[in-house]
Parts: structure tokens; sequence; C-alpha cells
């Protein structure tokens, strides 16, 4: 049985979370608390020198690190990820993409409000800033459209939803982008967490 | 014919000519200077609502960002992506790795330093201190193994290669790192861009 080890705040490791009881597989959930600093114990850096949950660990041994690398691993062969080389494209497009221009915006930004339990006014503008153009990349990306990647749910709206949906912890106003609510909500009824 | 839209300073848009060019495929590359605005100019906008480089356009019109995402669609069926699922899984937790936790410091201080002509005292040292904490994790993956993913080359090495072997126009040095650098050397005799 696979170990996940996860801090159930985080969206990065309830992607795999989710995907798991998708597939139906049995997992290990491992809490892993990040504000205790227990991902930096010599213990845990020998499991993934990066240092970040989630950080996945095989019968046999073997880690896994990065979690939209986690899901494609655990997805691999099954409708989460599609056939059509370009639409498969798509989906690594919106995956890179939320790795660098969405998640260190919308995610940090709720870590440093719901977490780290800093003021409004402490927050970067330019965090603020960025995350706002994410949100309009989305609405954008989204209009006349159900899903991120081709006609199918794929696992480009399993990644982005994980901190989409949560985005008003970190202040982020969602009312003006009604293609990003209605996304939402079907991602959630598609992953059973509504 | 496809297009790329790259700015041959950028690592990012050189990943995709790399890669176009070991694979042999015919390309036109528009030279865009990511310093003139452009890639904010309602034409360019159209074409990639993130308003990055590099941005490959097809044939048939349909379009590609997110240079890791367009060097796993080029590269499809080549020896570049790994056929073991767990060392392909390896390559990807390196390739959203490089966009996380290595781009945005090692890439971004290098711009700061050599493209914005900012002085080494106006660089913010968390940015630094993140640079080297990534050549270090670099260092720890290279030991005793000639790639970062299985006994080959893959597209892993090439996405890393891309701002590690430019890492000291950003001010850092490599001197402390022996196995980056003979992988630097590796990469880029494989790349034929030594």
């Amino acid at each position: 049985m696979l170990t996940v080890y996860g801090d159930h705040r985080s969206g990065n490791c309830l992607k795999v979370r989710w995907m798991l009881d998708r597939l139906g597989r049995d997992y290990r959930w491992v809490e892993t608390d990040v504000l205790t600093g227990v991902t930096r114990t010599p213990e845990f850096l020998a499991r993934n020198p990066a240092g970040q949950v989630p950080t996945v660990v095989f019968d046999d041994g073997r880690v896994l690190a990065q979690s939209n690398a986690i899901l494609l691993h655990l997805a691999e062969g099954t409708d989460w990820i599609p056939t059509d080389p370009f639409i498969r494209a798509q989906m690594f497009e919106w995956l890179f993409w939320e790795q660098y221009s969405h998640e260190p915006y919308i995610a940090v930004v709720r870590f440093q409000r719901l977490l780290a339990g800093m003021a409004p006014d402490e927050i970067e503008p330019r965090l603020i800033q960025r995350g706002y153009a994410a949100l309009d990349r989305m609405e954008g990306g989204l209009a006349g459209r159900n899903w991120l990647a081709g006609e199918a749910v794929s696992l480009a709206d399993l990644a982005l939803v994980a901190y989409t949906r949560v985005a008003g912890e970190g202040g982020f106003d969602l009312v003006p982008y009604p293609a990003v609510r209605a996304w939402i909500a079907r991602v959630e009824a598609a992953l059973g967490i509504s």
C-alpha cells in the first residue's frame, strides 16, 4: 500500500488524495503539518530532499514528489489523461502554468492569510495582483468551455481546482469570475467533493 | 512549418530551439524581445493570453505555451521521454520542480542582473538563497549519477540545464557544485551546444 505524506490544508496534497479516492486505490495518509518544521527534519529530507509535501512512498520504497508528477503517474492509462496528443499537451500546459503562474500567488496568499495569520495589509500587493491575473487567465480559458483541456474533465481541472476553489480564503473575490465559479462546481462534482 | 515566438536570451525559449534542432525539425523562429513589451500587445495576447514566451504556433494555427509542455509534445515517442513509467514520473518530478523551485530563483536573478541591469546588492537575498538551495538539491540528485532521471539523457536534463548552465550570469558560483558542472558538460554534449 502506498503512503502519502501530506498536509490536509494543502491543495497540492489534496490533489493526490482526490486522485487516489477517484481511482479507488488504497493508501496510507500520514498527516504532515508543514508549520511544525517536520518536512525539514533529517528523517523527512532523507525521503524527499526537496522537503516538500506531498511526498508519496510506494510499496517498494521508491519515492515520488511534486503533486502534478504524482497525479500523472497515478492516472496513467485512465480517462484523466487525454489520449489526443494535442489535448494532452494542452493539459500539460495548464499543469505547468498552475505551478508557475497560479499556485505561487493564489496558494501563497491563502497560506499567508489562513495559516501564517497575516493581515490583509501585510500581503505583498504584487502577489494579489498576479493572483487576479491568474484568475483572469482562467476565466478567459473557460469561456464557452466546460473543462480546461478538451471536452472532458482531466488532470488540468483537478490540479487547478485545488487552490482556485479556496481562493476566497486568501481574500480573492471570485464573484467577477462566473465561468470559473461554474467550472469549480463542475470539477467538484466530478471529484465527488462538492 | 511550426513557428516559435522566442527570445534567444531566455533559457525557456532555448529549450524549445534545442529540442527542435536535436529532432531535426524545420521551424520558423520569430525573435520576440520580452523587454520591449511586445508580449503584452493585443496581437500577442490573442495568440497566447498568458503573454509569455516561448509560444509555439503549429501549421493548423493551434497554439501551445509553457516550455516544458512544448518539450513533452515535441518529444513524444522519442528517447527523450523514458518508457519506464516510474523513471518517466521522476522526469516529470524534475520538470515541475524546475518551474517551481529553480527557474523562479536561478532564472529570475539572472534576468535581474543580466537584462534588467540590477546591481548585486539590489537583488532580493531570498532569491539568491533559494537559488543556491536549488543548486544544492541538484548536486545531491546527481551524486553518483550521470543524468537526473534514469540512466539516459531525458527532458529533465534538457529543461534543467537551460538556466543552470548560465547561473553564473546571475552571480551564482558553481565552483562548489562539481557534480552539477560535470552534468552540465554532459548535457551540453548531448544537445550539441557545448
